[in-house]
């Protein structure tokens, strides 16, 4: 069943040990897109400028995405990061950040996206994550995510929009800043508090936890032999795991939400998240397939099962 | 079937958030002979001072471990090792060492510990550790712990001595430093070549990796509520590891060794690892029983299968 992904549709440029690249497509819901769309049909709604490439078009629409909610500006310029990786990649220095299009955007959802069950809202200011929410009365399954900025200066609104989430989906560091906890249990349970019955907390190279009240399931990371460049892999992981609950039709209105699903929802985010960081950019989805998708995902189960 | 555990007994000054304690009894021997005895009869090669306290003997005791390898220096003095955690435990400042009688420390096996069939050779000199094992002719299974002290400056000594080896149970830096690879997985097949059939990995809080040739276990490391002290647990999960093995009589001479047993292995491992932290010290042992460490295994499936 469909699944709309809000946030950014951007350019990044990227230097990690393997090499710079000064312009690629990248931003949020690229990534969440592209890797979501494996497992369901997804819309997109995000804001570019008219500098937004045809062939970067091409790449979205090639994933049977839906495109109608993606504002173009004219005269506009698309979001750009540009940001370089440490030595292990496992630190980031932002170099540039120029918001423009982006820092006007004010999602309006076209009829047609209203009535879609499954949404997942990136990294966005909380209040337009609210207002995308009350534009789908009959939404089945909300989640997101969010980051420090919010947490730190927007805490009321985005307190006030996450009770109406089912699941948040975070990073450790950014759990940590929202429940004042460093211990990523009692983070969990104060985090649980705040509305959502599910949490997903990140782990980077390391895996996922994910938490409901009185259960957690533990996933480690996937160990690659090659991390070429991991912008994107956080997303990814969201795609696939909102991706996967969509596709399955997960409904929490027929009451809890199935443990066993969610477990294999985590395990899809870490396998989409584990491809992302093999090649540049979304360089990996253009050729990825869901029988490797699926070949990782067992891989991830003769690795882990004792 | 019997395990000879050879390293440092010896008293430790630990600060931690939670609290202080000046002394108390600590050494790497210690903590993976306590954390073995729950699975096999162990028996003890080190080197203590005549202050070795009686209480402390008799905890040792306590355990049915055999101390008659353990060395009692008319005069001397106990190894003495002091340090303090950072606030979030995962860093850890030595503020002293004194080597005392652990600075002549040359293991001499008695009669009855030389034909006992498992060997865990603790973190000391490598030279000491082939020593050890040349004492030990029909022993069935060895493994041991190192240091980048070692890594660094008796790097020659050390790949003699691991050449005779099943398994290294390394920490990711020191894996690191050994193999001269930062990526896990490339680090692990060079380290494989240099003798062990079987790397394990210890990641502290993220759990552990087990390695053979072209498979790999991942554990995720358990989840506590309350640190309380990390003294230990690295050395904690080798003597659950060791010891689950021994208690097994897994015979590498049979064949290849049974993998899932080496995967229940790691876990046992983390078990005894994620007690450790709880109190301070080895106090957790002091209560532990073999039917908590069971409920933590099936936890541990319980929050790791998909």
């Amino acid at each position: 069943m469909s699944l709309v992904v809000v946030g950014s549709v951007a350019y990044d440029g990227v230097e990690t040990p393997h090499g710079k690249v000064d312009r690629m497509l990248g931003g949020a819901a690229t990534y969440i897109g592209v890797a979501a769309a494996y497992f369901a049909p997804v819309k997109i709604v995000a804001v570019v400028g008219d500098d937004f490439a045809g062939e970067d078009l091409d790449f979205l629409h090639s994933r049977g995405m839906d495109l109608a909610g993606m504002e173009r500006v004219p005269g506009g310029k698309t979001f750009f990061w540009q940001g370089v990786y440490s030595a292990d990649m496992n630190d980031r220095a932002t170099l540039r950040t120029d918001l423009n299009v982006f820092a006007d955007f004010n999602p309006r959802l076209p009829e047609a996206y209203r009535s879609a069950p499954y949404l997942f809202l990136g990294n966005i200011q909380p209040a337009l994550q609210k207002s995308v929410r009350a534009q789908m009365p009959r939404v089945k399954l909300t989640g997101g995510d969010t980051m420090n900025y919010w947490i730190q200066d927007f805490r009321g609104q985005l307190l006030d929009t996450l009770k109406e989430w089912d699941f948040l989906l975070i990073n450790d560091g950014e759990a940590r800043q929202l429940s004042g906890e460093s211990n990523l249990r009692r983070a969990a349970a104060k985090i649980l508090e705040m509305g959502p019955h599910t949490l997903v907390i990140k782990r980077g190279e390391y895996g996922a936890v994910l938490f409901r009240q009185g259960c957690h399931f533990m996933a480690p990371g996937y160990l690659l032999e090659d991390v070429f460049d991991p912008t994107g892999a956080g997303d990814s992981f969201a795609g696939g795991f909102i991706g996967y609950l969509a596709g399955r039709g997960v409904d929490p209105r027929d009451g809890a939400v199935d443990f066993a699903e969610l477990r294999r929802a985590v395990i899809y985010g870490s396998v989409m998240g584990s491809f992302c960081c093999e090649q540049f950019g979304v360089d990996r989805f253009r050729t990825l397939t869901r029988e490797e998708i699926e070949a990782r995902y067992k891989e991830f189960q003769s690795c882990t099962a004792f």
